[in-house]
């Protein structure tokens, strides 16, 4: 945005814009107003990949009005988390897209080919943890990551974590998901040596207080190395870990 | 408890106990009562181990009158949980003890050699669980069972609780102490084949929320045959693994 | 586990395993990937009991599946938790079971006679928390165990309790299953002699707070050899009461 | 106040009191204004009761000021709660007092007579609630109660609960104070048959959280009859015991 | 149960009961076992009042045989609490009952007429707490005690509370009940100088977190003689009202 | 109130008025009793503007009787909050009314002009916030303000925020409203000189806490001037802020 | 700040001020860093009012540093608050302060005549939330308040409320501060026809939890017109209801 | 650890370690047991940068003596976290440190020279948030970084958070510290295009409940690319950010 101030003030400095415009572009520029949705333009990612709009709560028609604006304004793939079925159906009409239905995600144009420093891993404690993984591992493989699956290989069974002690080693960034304790976080924090990003889920029952157990675990790691997203945030740790492995320079 | 009404019953069928009698006996007879403290004379275990006095909160001369009470009655062994050093050096002036000072803990007569089926491991995470698991070793050690120390074995160094396996799955009943992510019950539940009693600690700072993280996470464990007292209870857990190590039959 | 990676070893010594096969021995061996779960065959418990499935999240045919595995490894009794009736009818066509409406829970195979040293107590506080104690006391039935149900005999009803102490002085463990208040636990733990399992339930309203008012008050149970499980955790609590029962030596 | 109102309209209607003297009285009259406190005159209870200071966070001046506004209105019994012994001896000089240093109680004047219809008893689980149970018993002896203490007698030791039946079932209000898991509020509330007023205490640690547990408890109590006053709320049982057994018809 | 026990002593004395009967009778004697229930048959109140079955959670086939068993017994009056329209229909074919729709309570037998000292009232602060008073205004009549209700009552317009000055002042006991902020039970308990028990409702929403802040307010009460009972708890409340209304002597 | 009772009290004292007619007054007077509702008669503000019903849990019958008393007593304007689609279709029938479907609130009778000292901003961090917003701004705008909507101008896109600077600074009350982290009041209350009403919504998941999180990342911000209402308060929030809008004098 | 921007604009327009020095200026403006601390020089209220500082966790001598560079650039009031007694006298050597010891706030410099539309009530419910009271008073004093207070007049004594109905009905903002049940901001809120800052106090103890419970019960107040500041802050609602006194226009 | 346990296994291979010697050094090798601590050696990253002591509850003993074997292991340089001043002068003598009395940490051995990507960036949003800010900036600078502070860029105060766009812009990482509303890692993370660890502090008083409020908040964090670690974790924020400014390839 930096740059954008310095261009309008150079502007002002050349008579080529006045001040009343300036202050005008100012507050049109970064975003496009649909009425029901401010449209940002602004969050390309160095590598061309792919903007993202967040389903939950927006009608199939909402969703379609604002890839409209996002297609129209050159976005070549466009991510959508925390969408139904029904409503892909409707979208896929106009704006044809995949649909992952685990991940309950759906992208519009082409899925970018794997770029960045190293591969992603994607952990699992449980199978009831999956659909949360499916949507970090959706988000990661869309904006440019190879992505390595590691599902449930909970603590309780040790050996599971051990048989894939390659895969850990080797990874960039890895995504460790799980409710109940969340001793996930901690076990691969410490076996691995790169930066974990734990992700608790509300999978679990009584104790577990809708994910609260696992998250107080996941921030308490006495591993190094480790940070926490919200609960059942799998898109938070597919774009976190993206970014982590497409440094700027 | 169930002896004791019978007995009485057939006292008063017999004619030897008069109706108003047992009803005093009825009230008097399981505990003497010394004015500031009610002292228990029925809790004798099988093995004619240790009676306890919770020293949290009683002056040295209170502790002194209950020894009294109970070494009166026959009682060769006295353990004394959360005592300071300052009042042990006062108690120990009639009671002669040993005093050990990490787990705050006196032991007046002889402490008894190690009986029950097998050995007690008692595991911490990191090195500030040792008081309270120092609390578990000797009201163990004092209730006749051998105990074996795995101190700082915490699972974000995973190879150090891997290089104590051997001691793992021969325990028969295992103590897992930890503070912030409380993650080692769960991989000792999930290594070992025996009862594991985890014991959240106070440990840690931050969301670690003087040891509701630890709690939660271990009521969570994925692993079965894990159960849970209190947090910072040392003596609950030593007390329970003695009870598991000396079954009745 | 210990004495495969010995035996491992060993080979990779006399040559008669290669370096590259055992560690890809290490990652295959103790569970069979299936797609949608690893499952396990090293929980095999001395007494040849039953090997577990948590029923809960899986479909029909998932869970057919793992029997299947299962049933292919030589398992000869198996116990489904967390089952529902209509469940339950799918997966019976292949693999006939004893289904246990109450508890939720199915068997396939089998249930073995019961072994162990003594009896188990299941004791309830009110009708409310029968499902839960029903789970326990399949689960401990499963696995080779006398069970002994003490239903509704809550505190505040305390002659209920007081009735069946023949009962609660027999036992060789007992699981003290309650909501809204607990004292079960205690009162309970005061009167045996043996380990107590609490189970909180989430049965309650208002200040129950889905069971948290009960798990709070059993971890600060002042009866000695309590511990504590999660809430709703009839099978943790039952699978425990069987190790308790069944010590390695 | 209804009838002070009910008074002042007749003054008004008579001509006795102006309307600018019945706004200026409504204002003036029940409390005297001693600048660093409002000292109340209407709360004389029907027996000619004591009248009470709570003395948390006020100086002994401050305490002998409203002693002295209230002495001179004609109240002969003043009940000082919260009082620390060093302020008790700067206010005995001026008024002459009896102190209670466990109850931390300090009454200046006559303690009347027992009367009411019964017996109040306090009872507590452990020897630690005594001191909030001396607030309750000094509190409901100064407001006219005859008061059995029952201390010590918690349910982890049921022998010692049931030992007092007689009196449990002989009073006429019971205060039930216990700290950890708070079930003798639950257990005596199903052994007697008149109101049981329950006192949660912050005795304790760990899961306690200062006297939560025990709250949490006595609010789910199965037993009916039970209520619940502010956790280590001495004074608030007392006042409320007698109240219940002074009734006004 | 002391004088069944005497009485049983007693028994044993004169030779009239053996001991082995002694025992049996302990064990059978306060309550009738149909299986699904235990019923008590001992809590009969001084006055003949009604004994109560909780329907939460039972059958109407359930209830009905629990109602089998008390009339049997003797009882007239049986009040049933949490008990559906749907289910009352059921019930009322085999045992004739009064249904009182906004309370869920039903009634088989005769309404005793008003006995007791005085009047209770029972105050709202809103009208969405209606269903919990009228649970506590049926109990509290059911056990034979003239109530007066005050509706709608809330602090936020004082004036409608102090329009009620009369019945507040000569209330013998007061039932307040409030959602919300709860502050109805400091006001009343500010004006009345009876017992005022406080119902914390789980009406409101955001920041009332289903009673929580009810419940929290209600404790902290600066009112002398507030007391409470868990949230919603309308037949708690009731029950007690009438305990102090119908004192023992 | 105040000029009620100097009233009434004149009248005593001219005679005009008996004592029992004051008395009876009194508690008569400010509202009127029907039935199911207590409607006040009041809360009158200076310019004439509407009363409000709280339509949450009433049947449309009861507010169509709640404004035929309005109506009868001289209201011009009735606000009707959390009413339903269709229960506004039915009072429609006899009051006709305007229904604004995403604030769900209903209004009878005329909206009055624009009124107060300046403008009302209300201002949302994302699109689902919108519903309490509206809530917010209809009845601000019932009240008699003139109101300006900035909706999705959450600080994780800041350039949105500023972007509206001329508005923010020129309001004369901002109604902040957001869930998940809240921060939008804080970097409203840094820009604006003008008081700033934050509510907190329920928007979110996961460590959200149903509002929670944002409750008190409001209550804890360091700009100055900013106060907080109840989670999803929007009504409240449009009322302050028209008082705040509208002073006295 | 938008003018200090669009001035910058025109500058650069007029060629007065290059890009380079409008970057500068842009990031020098506002604030002058003294290395421990960025004073504000933009905050000045309207009325040439107080500019203030946070006086907890700084040194003497850094206040001293603050208030230099306030003096500097013209500013002729400052209030310190949370500043000991012991910093004050230090402070003061170089800017002769007044100190107010139960605010715990310094003045340096003249405190302004009242100014705004009316006058500010400042109501506590006791005795113990006067230093939060005091800090809120002289904050609003030296931002040009007139104040009333009103201590003491907590709910549980209505008719010490009432008593004051005057200055409640008179006042323009009324601050309403009470820790324990936090009942006192309802009942003002009912009575008052202005705006009611409530401040919940950490006054108490038990379920207080630190004031939890008057901030909850504060949040879920039924009357119109209620906001809420965070826990103890004074400061806070007296520079609010400084504001609200002191409309814009 | 991988390349460990292949070395392992090609000994026992090659004849060169026997079995028994492989599960020895299995169980030996990875740290040092110096009784009071077991020193990990493998931990050392890529860079050859700091091995880590926490410094809290150890004894200065305790420390010297780890350092000790660190140092003997070939470890150049030493990071302390949590080192009082005091004990610094004590470890001092034997191994000459630089200490850093705001960040409480000791550094033994040289300082590295700054690697990595890029620069970090540690922000704050107060004052009081410095010292765990210092433990984040000299942790990263100990492990190699370039280290750039801004601190005191609240976002009340939005013109020092802008005043800083171009640090912010630039940044590879930035660590976001703040206690309170906790939103400066909102406002950061919708302005910077890079990782951001957010550090939530324990300052503030109230409803921040010792940093709950910030930690919540900044997980609700509405911006991408935003990660929390545990409140007052400083060094945690500082090793992350280093590993992720530090990637492998």
């Amino acid at each position: 945005m930096d740059e954008d101030i310095r261009g309008l003030l150079e502007g002002i400095k050349d008579g080529t814009v006045s001040v009343e415009e300036a202050l005008l572009e100012l507050k049109k520029k970064p975003f496009e107003d649909i009425g029901y949705a401010k449209v940002d333009m602004h969050r390309k990612l160095r590598q061309g990949a792919a903007e993202v709009i967040y389903g939950a709560g927006k009608t199939p028609q909402q969703i379609t009005g604002i890839a409209d604006v996002m297609r129209r304004n050159g976005q070549n793939t466009i991510l959508i988390t925390r969408l139904s079925k029904e409503s892909s159906e409707i979208v896929t009409k106009t704006h044809p897209m995949q649909y992952f239905e685990e991940a309950r995600c759906g992208v519009i144009g082409e899925i970018p080919k794997a770029s960045g420093l190293g591969r992603i891993v994607v952990a699992t404690g449980g199978t009831s943890d999956v659909p949360v993984a499916e949507e970090a591992a959706v988000t990661a493989t869309v904006l440019g990551n190879e992505v390595v699956r590691l599902y449930d290989v909970g603590v309780a069974g040790l050996h599971r974590t051990l048989a894939h002690l390659d895969d850990i080693m080797n990874a960039n960034v890895i995504i460790a998901i799980a409710g109940m304790e969340g001793a996930l976080a901690s076990v691969i924090g410490g076996l691995a040596d790169c930066p974990v990003i734990a992700v608790p889920t509300s999978v679990g029952y009584g104790a577990s207080f809708h994910g609260l157990s696992a998250l107080l675990s996941m921030l308490n790691s006495c591993a190094s190395g480790v940070s926490v997203v919200n609960i059942d945030n799998g898109f938070g740790a597919g774009y976190l870990a993206s970014m982590i492995n497409h440094p700027k320079r």
